[in-house]
């Protein structure tokens, strides 16, 4: 992996899931999704590198092509935990019911502000970080950034803001 | 300058401007602002850190005093340029017409979708990007990022994305 890369959207296509994350690749024929390398596929493939734990700290989750490969990776045996924001909850598309339902652990900030970050974390590696939410929109529609890095100095303090928060919205 | 920082929000207070960025400091005794070092009053640092330009290609822009910093910077003969939402211009406490007022070009992404990017760049060198838009809310309430880099492979692609965005919402 390149020690850093910036990544802009919108992308001009979706990417194919298939394509990028099966074993198989695409068995569509006529997929009208993308195999070309674009941002989003350079997500999913950042996502399904991880091989222990992916910390999840997004503020809007609706895209299921996000979701599913945290669900892909939490079978896997990879260590998935997610922190997000009651407003976001149950907006339209919300995928958070579906990742709690394959037994992932979500926590959810319940105050009037926003829990606003938009951050994963690889492996306890890799930082992923911008002003992407993980919606439709912000693939196909708006102008967004990601920045992807492995350099301490910014990977960890943001672990520590994880497990922070992680602690900050325990339920019990 | 570090080459990398990371700064989180929210503040548990608000840094007074004038003690951070005012030539003689602050000057009220009274003053019910922090003069303490927090990730706010680093930002202030940064912005007025800069002797030859600024971008910001930023969401909301609701902060007065952030505002102010611009138009000081300009007034100081700093050239600052702004790119923002269309959607975000007339919300309560916008600054866009007091920064045109001022004299600082704003450019408008007039689409249906966001130009969500929440990021700064100093004196071409230096890049302020993560998930803080420029609101109080930002700064006192919610869980916000911002990572200040001099990261040329980080830098270098945010100076292009900000000339592409201005050149793509010229009115002309
Ligand atoms: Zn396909
Ligand atoms: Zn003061």
């Amino acid at each position: 992996f390149p020690k850093t890369e910036v990544l802009f959207f919108p992308d001009e296509t979706v990417a194919c899931k298939a394509y990028f994350t099966d074993d198989y690749g695409c068995k569509n024929p006529n997929c009208r999704f993308s195999h070309e390398e674009n941002s989003l596929s350079k997500l999913f493939t950042y996502l399904m590198s991880a091989r222990t734990s992916i910390e999840i700290c997004v503020f809007v989750i609706t895209c299921s092509d996000l979701a599913e490969l945290l669900i892909k990776s939490h079978k896997k045996g990879v260590v998935v935990r997610v922190v997000t924001d009651n407003e976001q909850v149950d907006v339209p598309g919300s995928q958070i019911w579906k990742l709690r339902k394959a037994g992932i652990p979500v926590r959810i900030d319940n105050s009037s502000f926003f829990m606003h970050h938009k951050f994963a974390i690889i492996d306890q590696e890799h930082l992923i970080n911008g002003s992407f939410n993980w919606t439709q929109n912000a693939i196909t529609g708006n102008q967004e950034n990601i920045l992807i890095t492995n350099n301490e100095n910014i990977v960890l303090p943001f672990i520590s803001e994880f497990e922070k928060l992680w602690l900050k919205f325990d339920p019990n």
